[in-house]
């Protein structure tokens, strides 16, 4: 019987294999690799430029091409709470780069302290940060730069394991942070269900003083469907459990309009906005209020956001149908991955059997298809079961996006099964 | 005889006061504060917005719409390369504030080492920074937020005393930095002598190590007459001396085109440079360039930007004859006080008597004249002599500058005369 499957094992790679070899003489070169717009995705903005047609004054009558404004126009606090669902009150205004503004309060934490110098993170020795995992590079290199420790935690369908979360909170008083994407989490594509947007909310009660969780809210309104889930509002929850200090949520208009020219918004409550007020004040006289004011003459209310965020849906669709598609053809019934099925955000990620995401990798490179280093969704790039592999479907056609993933299919089979075969010896 | 002074400074003052009440009773409302752009000047560079025309690529074929870029466009490089007289391969494009640049390079330096983990700032405890007084309030303060500590060197009409400069380097490690405004300092007016910059250059043989100077090199091409004085290149004397990492340039187009909404640059060596843009990658992904691009095409080269200089100057010019011709005709020939006679910069710096400059600058804000606080241009805010007053002419009309010099001037020989009278008894 072994020696039967062994045949089959033997059988199957080969037939793999063929078809693998029949991939690299194509000689491809597709790029599955960074979740960026689409050139037609930015066309859709190409307004903003000559928009104000001379007229730089903001509504309260601000010269916007003049210094200050340390915390944004009016008009652009409410698009940030438009994108974000909260109060303009509760909203800064910043430069282009929401990642930007993470280091940034992040840096007040840890050095100069949100509420008051006692407070930073620096008085406290080495402490950790949670980081729900897969998740997002660029969050981890923040810890990583600041001397943060990390401490992975699962996702799972419904957002963070929460009953870990909550145990390691309260077993170490050196965690002070945790990184979330709510909304088509980076890269699973889950939406944070309401009962984890609650224990989130509650964390600030049993964590140690000055924790803080940073609320990377960047698909907030980048839905493929109609009728998206509905992500539950933290800051409400944080109200009604009395923790409004305890997260700050961020959001930007660079997959909205340009991805790198966008505006960048952070939300929180008085006494955090005021302490990172006052660290910002250091460092700059003020945003590009030129920027903002662009933006919110292109995007003027509610309404406006949501029809424009339709058309980059018609866009994104098929291209995201290409990989689900995909998926479901080669690996519905079958043991050899697992993924979620996103309707918004710019992922898929896909969790191949247990050490098989680096070799996928490695195959579907030289077969001309690039992919997110494996591990790379992980702190210090580091995925301990090496199963994860984010894929970003936007900026390819979706032709190319097919014959992507057709290679992609190829890849995890023969890896697969090529590591069935060794482990028969 | 005494009694004859006496009674002369009593008529005098009386004398004066009267001129002060009648001001008064004029209930004026006019500012001098701060070193920005009138609106004449920012009409000047209304064009930016719809100069693309819908053409958002840049020469190398970077649609600049997209992310990326962490050290900016070859074009934008360029214009920084135009303004600071560099070659562009030393220069970094960053957001639109060149003061975040100089907190971003000085966080580096502290935290993390331009050159490697090793050479970080932090290792060596309480450093200290040269602030050549009067000086710029913004460079004191990201000191300040760092906590390094700052020490006073006077300003000369050739720059910073390099006597002084020279053996507090020589006696004290811990000093790590010199802030620098080369041409036309803010706030006296000043160029650096060719002396001073090549002094200045040969800091890096006699500093500790990691030493740097913070050249920011505000008013590079602010000139407000047709011959300026020429600035010596820092960069070639450096080269002369093999001191090249010793020094970091800045520069904007905050008062060439938008103050809010220019671009900013770094320039700087090799070495430098890959340090900054190491911890940079930590924290953007990259700059605004769009705004870079839009910044080229108004300023494609050298001579567009010295035509579009020249209508600045030819606003600025009659509001700083304004301030000239006010104080040659009060204090020529007086002990009352002293300044530099600045053709370039955003700024003319008066010195009063000792401790008359706090009394005129209340003085002058009861009458409804605004100006700096004094002792804002000194670290911690504190003027030890308490003498200098700040004077930013740019933004009221003539005719309002005019008006507010006659209340300056009333106030300066009123805090005088009755310091005189106080001294009598």
């Amino acid at each position: 019987m072994q020696l039967d499957q062994a045949k089959q094992l033997r059988e199957l790679e080969s037939q793999l294999n063929a078809e693998y070899q029949a991939i690299l003489a194509k000689k491809l070169n597709l790029d599955l690799t960074r979740g960026k717009p689409s050139s037609d995705q930015l066309d859709l903005s190409d307004a903003l430029d000559g928009i104000l047609k001379g007229n730089y004054i903001a509504a309260d009558g601000t010269d916007t091409r003049n210094y200050g404004g340390l915390d944004g126009l009016p008009e652009a606090k409410k698009l940030g709470a438009n994108i974000m669902g909260v109060e303009a009150a509760n909203v800064l205004v910043g430069g282009s780069s929401s990642l930007t503004l993470m280091f940034q309060v992040a840096l007040t934490a840890h050095l100069f302290g949100l509420k008051d110098a006692a407070s930073a993170w620096k008085h406290e020795g080495d402490i950790a940060f949670l980081c729900p995992v897969p998740g997002y590079d660029r969050h981890f290199t923040i810890c990583e730069q600041l001397g943060i420790k990390m401490i992975n935690v699962p996702m799972t369908a419904t957002g963070p394991d929460m009953d870990i979360v909550e145990n390691l909170i309260k077993s170490d008083s050196k965690i002070k942070g945790i990184w979330c994407v709510p909304k088509y989490s980076n890269p699973t594509g889950v939406v944070y269900s309401n009962e984890t947007v609650e224990r989130i909310a509650k964390l600030g009660k049993i964590a140690s003083p000055n924790f803080r969780v940073f609320w990377d809210n960047a698909y907030a309104v980048h839905d493929l469907i109609d009728n998206p889930p509905q992500l539950a509002s933290i800051l409400e929850a944080t109200k009604k459990h009395n923790t409004e200090d305890s997260v700050i949520q961020f959001a930007s208009t660079s997959k909205i309009t340009q991805a790198g020219a966008g505006v960048a918004f952070v939300a929180a409550s008085a006494t955090n906005l005021a302490g990172f007020k006052k660290a910002l004040s250091a460092c700059t006289i003020g945003p590009d209020k030129v920027n903002q004011i662009r933006h919110t003459r292109f995007l003027p209310d509610r309404s406006a956001l949501m029809a424009h965020m339709k058309k980059h849906a018609e866009l994104l669709n098929p291209r995201f149908s290409a990989v689900l598609d995909a998926l479901a053809k080669a690996f519905d019934g079958t043991d050899l991955g697992n993924w979620e099925k996103p309707v918004g955000g710019y992922f898929v990620s896909f969790d191949t059997r247990k050490n098989c995401a680096k070799e996928t990798v490695r195959l579907a490179a030289e077969a001309g298809v690039k992919l997110t280093p494996a591990g790379a969704t992980f702190p210090y790039g580091k995925d301990p079961d090496d199963r994860n592999i984010r894929i970003a479907p936007s900026v390819p056609t979706v032709p190319d996006v097919v014959a992507a993933m057709q290679v992609f299919v190829v890849c995890v089979k023969l890896a697969s099964v090529r590591q069935d075969l060794a482990a028969l010896g």
